[in-house]
């Protein structure tokens, strides 16, 4: 497909091309294979080029889904199908069905994933961190995204469906306190938001709060601490990605490890500094 | 670490054996590495390793990050970056930041991939798809889910931090209305909500809309068409999955291929009949 055409003409092309309105999903489970084919090593491909032979000229895309090939580690598998489909049938647009999302700076290697690694025309995407993180994707000129608004699922209307009376993160806080029958929730909630960390933390009293953005993304972290730590003064998972990563970046590159050491020990030693002042008003 | 211990009594431990709060988020972007990693086929994995034992002492945690292994097809460095972390500091919780989310069949692929694959301790989970989608993480003994609450990137206040007086998926279909600048946005609107499909597709004109849910899932297809097709009468790409790719698996093994084909024909035949009736009635 020419990638000057954008992907919304390429689809009403193919939805002209197959009078078809229908789109067959790749999601092979090796279980339910047939079971001559169930112990072949590329079984999943197999059987999905199997398929889309079988069905291409009735479709007017199909949906490949990454879960079913990444639970077993078979991402090349899920690349030579996609590779198939492009070079057996070019007009029948790839919509990688992975359900994606992240911050801008982070979404940008999944767009690379799904459009550059995998060659997808389009993706599933999660608006759950909003315009940043959809952005990246639809820069990509002829490619597509499909975002998910309301989805099929059973108890996903929790969520979708109704007017909320409070914020979203408030409800998702709510519902995950209710959620954690067996300890093993916690939420993320960012350094860059020190009010809303505060009434997260009372909504959901001791359960661990995953934090980032004190790092490259500019939170405050005597606030942040401030708002979320627990009784206990604990309760916090701070965390720095790219300030400890690239700390030896700039001049320090034959001893990279230790400018990475020195800037954890140095976050360290701020946050307990500021624990131990916390502990002291209290 | 024992799998019998509650996720949030490891992370206590973790906390008290580390004096530490802080988390080293391992997101590596080749462009960034040292000179002497960089053109190695396995700079990703060498060089969080160095990262990791440089500062595995100051740590509560770790936390790689999925997209930035994905993009370049280096699960396998991710995998062994993570072994790594489970041998030599075995009481270090690693969690994947891979911010997964799906319906509950699926998702249980997901945690699969998590959990099982890469022997994460715990996994960054979208919250958008409701409970079912979360339940297959919380399954895991042992295992800890991070649910995103409140993100800390610009932008993301949009969605999480405002009271709604619209249900969340019209906010999406209305802010999908706007982004879609260049012709390639689209939204998931599952077959199984069909008043909600009508008012989507009021909301975005005809912007193509994804609609899972006809086959395994059981919505109504005639409601959907009716909801969902544009003024073309077209505008949908209406997905079955599983209803064709096992339509041979109850008897029909040898020629699983035929039994696909008749499902997604009898389907299509099937929508276009709908279509053409919608088009009479008109």
């Amino acid at each position: 497909m020419s990638a000057a055409l954008a992907f919304h003409d390429r689809l009403r092309q193919a939805w002209s091309h197959s009078g078809s309105l229908i789109c067959v999903g790749l999601d092979p489970v090796r279980s339910r294979l047939p079971a001559a084919l169930r112990q072949s090593p590329l079984a999943l491909r197999d059987f999905c080029c199997a398929i889309v032979e079988a069905t291409a000229d009735l479709v007017c895309a199909f949906k490949p889904q990454a879960a079913h090939f990444a639970a077993e580690g078979a991402e090349d598998q899920l690349a030579s199908l996609i590779a198939f489909i492009h070079q057996r049938w070019p007009d029948v647009p790839v919509i990688l069905d992975a359900k994606r999302s992240d911050i801008g700076a982070t979404a940008e290697f999944y767009a690379k994933e799904a459009f550059e690694r995998y060659n997808a025309d389009a993706v599933t995407i999660n608006p759950y961190l909003g315009e940043e993180s959809i952005r990246p994707f639809l820069s990509y000129p002829g490619r597509g995204v499909a975002l998910l608004c309301r989805t099929s699922n059973a108890g996903s209307g929790w969520l979708q469906a109704h007017p909320l009376d409070a914020p979203l993160y408030l409800r998702v806080a709510a519902a995950a306190k209710e959620w954690n029958r067996d300890g093993n929730l916690m939420l993320v909630a960012g350094a860059t938001h020190s009010e809303e960390l505060a009434r997260i933390r009372e909504a959901v009293g001791c359960m661990p709060l995953l934090v980032p953005g004190v790092g490259a993304q500019g939170g405050d972290l005597a606030q942040a601490l401030a708002a979320g730590l627990d009784a206990d003064r604990q309760g916090l998972i701070i965390n720095a990605s790219r300030s400890v990563l690239y700390a030896g970046a700039d001049g320090n590159e034959a001893r990279f490890e230790e400018a990475s050491r020195e800037a954890a020990l140095a976050l360290r030693r701020e946050v307990n500094a500021l624990r131990d002042h916390r502990g002291a008003a209290d």
